[in-house]
């Protein structure tokens, strides 16, 4: 899995138009100040254990956001974070065992944004040198690597 | 190169803090309206011919913007589209050389925000189908590929 962390003034999206593997029962508009904005693309590799890679991705978030002293978090699909995406069934069920496991958490507010919509965004980013930070989540590894937290 | 494609309402951003790459004589605020967001991961492959790495990438950009009814480009630096990434001096180079590209054919405006600064930015993607688009530019290679159009 590839996770883009934005540390976010705040954050709205709007589903638009569907794409033949959009998400039912989703929530078409919502928005978050104070956020941490996760882009996340649900990779293959992913696809060989998806309750790690929910582990370990709710723990690289959660970890972030406290190091932040943020409890907002917008979950977003991005499958553009990655040319090896897993089914679009698989990514649904990783993006919402993320949304559930880090909502179970003490203080967090966790909103998710639909798969497989087009969606018009709007976001902005904070700029300071922890406000973007990417992540590779490879499940059956013992944490995330590789940590890349210059932004160029 | 890795290229993401927003085409947006809105694009503004601030150079707020140097990392130790920072580009020096970089235009530190800036913003577009109606522009094409044009996020850019410079790769090591793109040194082998950087000249034709940034003659792909610009009739890329300039093909879209074209498509999209825009003549206003943002190119802005975005390390996290890659894990391979070229050296700073040949990354500028690039980023450089498709500005200056782009800006030299007729009725195009260009802006470019400052490489290896932490930025403050703002974005608003308008949402249609074809506002956010990836592309993989290598050099050497008759045209890029592959393209990925669907959002998710
Ligand atoms: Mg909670």
């Amino acid at each position: 899995m590839r996770l883009l962390l934005i540390h976010s003034d705040h954050i709205e999206y709007e589903a638009r138009k569907k794409t033949k593997v959009a998400e039912e029962d989703a929530v078409p508009k919502d928005a978050l100040d104070e956020a941490l904005a996760v882009f996340c693309a649900v990779e293959s590799v992913d696809e060989e254990n998806i309750e790690d890679a929910v582990r370990q991705a709710a723990d690289e978030i959660v970890t972030t956001a406290r190091q932040l002293g943020t409890t907002n978090i917008m979950i977003y699909p991005y499958a553009h974070l990655s040319s090896d995406l897993a089914s679009p069934e698989a990514a649904v069920n990783v993006l919402r065992g993320l949304a559930e496991t880090i909502a179970g958490m003490d203080g967090f507010v966790v909103k998710r944004a639909p798969f497989g919509w087009y969606k018009a965004f709007s976001l902005s980013c904070k700029g300071h040198p922890l406000s973007e930070l990417s992540r590779t989540i490879v499940p059956g590894e013992g944490a995330a690597a590789p940590k890349k937290e210059i932004e160029h």
